[in-house]
């Protein structure tokens, strides 16, 4: 289905001309027509694929967290069995930390969006649903941890799932500013990590 | 020196007319000409105060920044002398998230704002400096918390203090976009306390 692919093609190339223009002037900047100028097409066909703005956030979120799934799912898989569950938990910790300037790109445009999603309740779905996912990912392997003694037994591991991934979207956010760099936000993860262990 | 409190009213106003245009229709829709039709005066009088929207948006973050210190210095206050530093340090976490309706127009204007301040690096450097005064103050409380035995002494108190509001950070944005509510989020502050408690 040659077809098929050229859709998806197509959505990934809009979809990382979004990104490039989010970088570099903000999510305000990013309207279909600018999308269409940066990614070198017509406003129509822009339209075509996506009905608004927002159809096209929602597109490119999927595919950050798709992208995310798979860096996450190679390292993973990449691992001896069996598999450490504090190890795991490290890496999803580590790969949600933008590092890469590609990377840098993308948190920028999940940075806008939530921003976005607070004000548009029709938004917010994808975010509770996509967050809820990942959370119950490491709230498992925390609880994991606990039985075979990884960690300490005395949390709850569905809290400290909600604590790191706080923590990983609040460094993911001062790393963009400049408040961190790679070294102290590694340091932050590493210390939340200790202080579940057992 | 009447002329001086206008000059400060005024700002004040503009600053509130700012938050209410970002909680409605985000940062991109709060153009000079939108807030002085939101504030009720001319376009000019807004530039006679800022320059810029930047300008406009790092007056508006100072004043959030003032309003917290005195809310806090209110709290620390009340305490009990000597003050337990873990309570000091639960009060800064809590007055961080966003409460109550007006808590969460100012919340989703600091989200927008370091999203931007990430793409402007002459916005950096209040959002640098607030946030390392702040992670000091955290810091020196912590620190005092190992010496009175209150902390566990197996932390670095510098990081830690970040670990701590990377964590209200994350939680901030995610009450905003409905992730969390204040009861989830009240149950990470507790566990994140409860890790570093002796």
């Amino acid at each position: 289905m040659p077809k098929q692919v050229d859709h998806e093609q197509r959505r990934r190339q809009l979809a990382e001309a979004l990104w490039r223009i989010t970088e570099r002037d903000g999510l305000e900047a990013a309207s279909v027509r600018q999308v269409a100028l940066e990614a070198g097409v017509s406003p129509g066909l822009v339209q075509h694929y996506f009905s608004s703005k927002d159809a096209m956030l929602a597109f490119a979120m999927e595919r950050i967290g798709q992208d995310l799934g798979a860096r996450l799912a190679a390292r993973v898989g990449g691992l001896p069995e069996p598999r450490d569950p504090v190890q795991v938990v490290r890496i999803v910790l580590e790969e949600r930390l933008p590092r890469t300037p590609q990377d840098r790109v993308k948190a920028q445009a999940a940075l806008a969006w939530t921003g976005r999603a607070a004000l548009r309740p029709e938004l917010r779905n994808y975010l509770v649903e996509g967050t809820r996912v990942l959370r119950d990912y490491v709230a498992a392997r925390l609880a994991e941890a606990q039985e075979t003694g990884r960690c300490r037994r005395g949390f709850d591991p569905a809290t400290a799932a909600d604590a790191l991934i706080a923590v990983s979207d609040g460094l993911s956010a001062l790393l963009l500013s400049g408040v961190h760099d790679e070294h102290s936000a590694a340091a932050v993860i590493e210390l939340q990590l200790r202080l579940l262990a057992a």
